[in-house]
């Protein structure tokens, strides 16, 4: 029985993993999240636009993008209410369980993927049991389709028990691209919630572990930012030219060398670069995808105070014009330790748990800060936990799977934490 | 009549002009120069495979890219022999008039366009007029429009004149990543000429202005430089990434850095770069499209050993495979006097023509060197000729345009010259 | 009575704080530590070559700076029989009070300044009150001068008690290049130790606070790097040269961009560079002088050898040979709590004490860490023991000065901490 | 005879090699040309600060320098009428033969050395036969011994000749900083001159040849430029720093990627960089002696438009303040063809000569160009003489040195030019 449950929810997850949707054009994901939830039965549903605030989303794809996954969605077989009600890129949902008076505890889970192209060879296991990613460029390279399953089961799981109260079920869109979490901590969804989870799996920790709070998340900020110059032949009339590449490269070179801080660690990168159009043409368009992150909001703004430094003054040595836009941003917010103590103490006694620790570092960023600094603001406490998960490469690379067994893991051990802060000891 | 001409030509080169194809895509251009010589009349016509030798073709795209042209130009007419003739990209023709012993001399123009966006307001007067680039993303912004139109005027005129000998027109692919002229010189249809021609129109010339022969065409290498490192995640994991762009702009800042050469001058550039895949990804991949120019064979040697140098040591600092592929090289080839001359001489003749020069200097590089040499190497003689165009903007950018009154004079005066070559001076 | 003794002390500090010697070249200061040491009375004492294992030495300056510094400490009244044990640059003394049987306490202070020009306006009090560096260009800018002093005091009040075992006391040269803690950790001295105690002032900690251990003294190496190329004219020759200043700006770039670790803290610095002769010369030989720091001894390997690989690639990239030598190093050593706690208890029963702090983060270096290893590996326990001060400005810099209060205080806690130790709770 | 004079000349070049002093500190330099030019006997002499426009100095080293120098010049016998008109660095003379109504002619040679430590080994003739620079770190590395001993060669010849008119000799300080040049032109001395020649020996031409005039002299700007930032402990507090090596490297990195013009060849180069004090500091100052050279005043103008903005944003990305002086410049001027026809003919009648050439290109720069412009906006002609000399290495380095024999050559083919200019075609 509980094998049959597991191979469902197995094949669950492949299914999500075989169809994954980049940050705000995750239309089929939703769709399929709204067939799940409804087939458990919930209180309330709020889909897409009405599950977050629209206008505070960053790092929105165009117009062209957004159409062609919706098509895509469609083609599919995604529902037309709820591609209605996600339109323009409005995704993600809020579930609902409510029992009337008592405590209201949340769950949040991420629905998005990765512009990574999936490995294609047998080491790879969802290449060689059929379920790699057939959008070529796309991949769940973080684990959200695990979370996304691990999500329904817990509201299946929470459902069955017998509490009072109300748990508060958020997926939410576009966590890679730190776009979602404040749309839906702004969406008032958040704001009467008393304690709130956010679950991640892996992060080196194997199955079997649980990381009850984490310690440092990394406040961050993400970067477009577009150098233009002008264009010259590079030959006949090089001096002509304002060189956006050069302008570029000068960038890299600085931000990556600008000074660590004493107060708190800092992360800078600049992942995506594209300049110019042919070797012949000094080109007079450099586009670059940066961030910095450190361990303090303060340590942030003295880095991105330095990294605008830098961009201001590597095109302006190279007479080219600077845009920025800010695409993604997250504050660094602390798990609570009265909520991490509750899942420390339930996690010890599921009986897949080898190992509970009640606190990591944590050198990756996440917008659940956004729902958890809301729910902390407003008297609530909050935690983030990572449920371990044997994986063979790191997060974000082509080759990086999850272990399946640690899905009913989390699934257990959150259900114990949200019952036990419902106040349902069973 | 004249006039009635004029406007003919002046159509096919709008005709031309609102269809470029990329290098070595020239699939529709072909087939309609095929049609266009079939109406003049030859004697012998070599098309596409027969014209060149394939296998030294460079710059080659990828079969997706060739297919979709080739699919392109099939839906829009074009003839399916030469489809035939021009699969997998070896398209352009060779075009001759065969009257018996004689001189044998030829003319060689260029049909390729470029990877630039065409100008879309009324300023630009092929978008004011309706005849701009219907194919996003390619444009004529190099003149071949020209050239082409202006091939086919000279090859009716020189039909219609009184000659012995041999008159072989050349219609060269891909020039603008120098992949067609080797190809072409290598064919063999150039061993046996006793004169060549090559021409260009613009290079700041007004109209009116004739450029016999042209100094100092650039020598040039023309490189894909691909740096292959490792991806992490840039929050959690730096340490493990070894990073793409890092050695992208090591190799931009140093190559740039090259010391000048006291023999000739030198030109780098690094006109394109695409390189990861996201912010918080540690960049596993970056490609550069790089060249660098001299104005001497030798110079060009020392130049392209040091850019060899900073790409080897720029990937091996940061831990990054290299891989490169030569996509484009042309020697430096001078134009000879005695063609020159001859060229000077008749454009004195020319009423249009107000002013003739000897010769210029030529910043730019062009794969006609390669036809050049290969006459010259077995004999012959060659020149590079400049018609000067008034134009608002310079080669290769979004508003480039030509103005069209040049056809006809370069029509003439290449006319004359090649009639005196082949000892009809009427 | 007490304020007699602290003016003298006082006094004594500012006749050190007046003449700063570098590294290595602590002749003088040897000299007159020798003297204070014999007024106070020891058992034995062993000067210069006989207090440390000579071959140990790194950052040894040349014979020329040594001969210089040493004829400059010989016109001030150097005594002839510690210029004859200190030669070649083996400065530094142990002295030793033996009791007999019973535990073996060390203290370990040093005695080098640092290549700062000292500030010379009347807000800087030793300039004010006369007192400021008579040595240009060197001064006491990390507050060694009050060290020594401290020591002394230490070993006057420890004199005066009633202990059983020995206490050695170890004035430590060259600790600003990293250079003396090997030789005294090697020389033998300190093998036998049971407990040892290293001590520093500053570092932003206010006078009245004592940090009674350490938490992350930084692992580190110091490296002097050297650039070979060839010189050429800068106008007639470019092209000939192997340009070293190249070479040079290339490795700052990217030492500074090398990735931050996961798993500790990383600082990257080159301080000084030197390079070339003149504008017109390519330049065909630069020195670099950096370092790498870690918050552990892998990071530190992580950190090296990134440095390196820069390093062996620029060089190559501008064709430039490389020689590099490591100049200082020292391992993270961390402090013991047993020991640390009786410093903290000791600490309270200071009057002058108003803050007692179990631990704070060290983001500076110390090779004091090889004395603390080599007891903890042979299994005795260390701390490193913070001395709060008010400093007007940061460490190493020209307007550095100490609050002279705090001499009393460091002298106090030590000495209690030291006699507890020693077993004599008086 | 002849062989005796030649033997004296040689010693007397020997003599000035051996004892090379740095541009503006030409002491004991113009104390030995004053007397030599009193043995041979001219009409007027005047020496020091009456031989140029002392307001026009750059370049001029501190008042220690001077200091140094003057002294060294005073130990060794300079004489103290000299000292005192050169006092503050105003080396230099000019030489006078007055003979009454008739053309006035100028020769312009220089008289300082250049900041490198001569080659010590056998294979170096000057180390060889003991005649190697005894100033450490100053040589005659571009041959201005020569060129004294010519014009002091050449003035006995003019002076034993028959002619009217007026023969002015120019022995000028501080060409190899740009600084003497226009101090000269501006004094007067040039204003009423009829025919200019300058000399120097050697460029790659062998001995036996003779380049009548140059081509192109490059116009020339050299800076020193200083970054201050603001010092930290690169441990403890990185982000408090304000890194000038940083800014220092920045700039490096993209003077030498100025983009190469199309109108004429340029030249950047930084040849000398000083920057901070110690690895453990973050460095607060750096100096960089940098230059830009062009084919063309215009292009000169444009390239050091994009040094000072490459300066300017290189500082202000790294928050470090910036200060810029020029010290030395000089335009291009070109040889005035008639006079270098007379110097070709006469050459041609030089037994030792060889080889005449017109012009050759001229890839250095050069001071003597503000008395050339001043000659020639006067109504004057002037033309840069090249006398051919084979020499081992490049210029401006170690190992360089001259053929003694081409020294005869000059004095032979300039007294010719010379004489012929002044009408005496004996």
């Amino acid at each position: 029985m509980a094998f049959a449950e597991s191979d469902a929810r197995i094949a669950q997850r492949r299914t999500f993993h075989a169809y994954p949707e980049p940050s705000w054009c995750e239309f089929l994901t939703t769709s399929r999240l709204v067939d799940a939830v409804e087939a458990i039965g919930v209180d309330r549903l709020h889909v897409g636009s009405s599950a977050l605030d629209a206008d505070e989303r960053v790092g929105v794809p165009d117009v062209d993008t957004l159409d062609r996954w919706r098509e895509r969605a469609a083609d599919r077989g995604a529902r037309v209410d709820v591609l209605d009600a996600t339109a323009g890129g409005t995704t993600g949902l809020v579930a609902v369980l409510d029992r009337g008076p008592g405590p209201i505890v949340g769950l949040r889970v991420d629905i998005d993927a990765l512009p990574v192209t999936e490995a294609d060879d047998d080491e790879h296991q969802p290449a060689a049991e059929k379920f790699r990613s057939e959008n070529a460029g796309v991949m769940h390279a973080c684990g959200h389709d695990a979370h996304m399953t691990i999500g329904l089961g817990v509201l299946e799981a929470v459902k069955a028990s017998d509490f009072a109260g109300t748990f508060k079920l958020f997926f939410q869109p576009a966590e890679e691209v730190l776009g979602g979490g404040r749309p839906m901590a702004e969406s008032g969804h958040a704001d009467d919630i008393d304690a709130l989870f956010a679950v991640h799996v892996g992060f080196d920790h194997p199955t079997g572990e649980i990381v009850s709070g984490v310690e440092k998340p990394l406040a961050i900020r993400q970067t477009h930012a577009r150098f233009t110059g002008e264009s010259a032949h590079a030959g006949a009339a090089p001096h002509e030219g304002r060189n956006a590449v050069q302008a570029m490269a000068t960038t890299v070179q600085n931000v990556y060398g600008i000074a660590r801080h004493a107060d708190a660690l800092t992360r800078v990168n600049v992942g995506r670069v594209e300049a110019g159009t042919a070797s012949n043409v000094v080109a007079d368009d450099a586009v670059l995808e940066l961030e910095a992150r450190a361990g303090t909001n303060d340590v942030l703004d003295y880095l991105t105070d330095r990294v605008d430094r830098v961009l201001e003054h590597a095109g302006a040595m190279h007479d080219c014009t600077l845009s920025t836009e800010t695409v993604g941003r997250a504050p660094r917010v602390d798990s609570d330790d009265g909520l991490a103590d509750i899942v420390g103490a339930v996690a010890t006694n599921v009986p897949a748990v080898e190992s509970v620790r009640p606190s990591a570092p944590f050198g990756a960023s996440e917008d659940a800060t956004y729902l958890m600094r809301r729910v902390q603001e407003r008297g609530g406490e909050a935690t983030y936990v990572i449920v371990g998960t044997d994986h063979p490469t790191g997060h974000h690379t082509p080759t990086f799977d999850i272990d399946e067994a640690s899905i009913d893991i989390g699934i257990d051990v959150l259900t114990r934490a949200i019952r036990r802060t419902l106040g349902d000891d069973a």
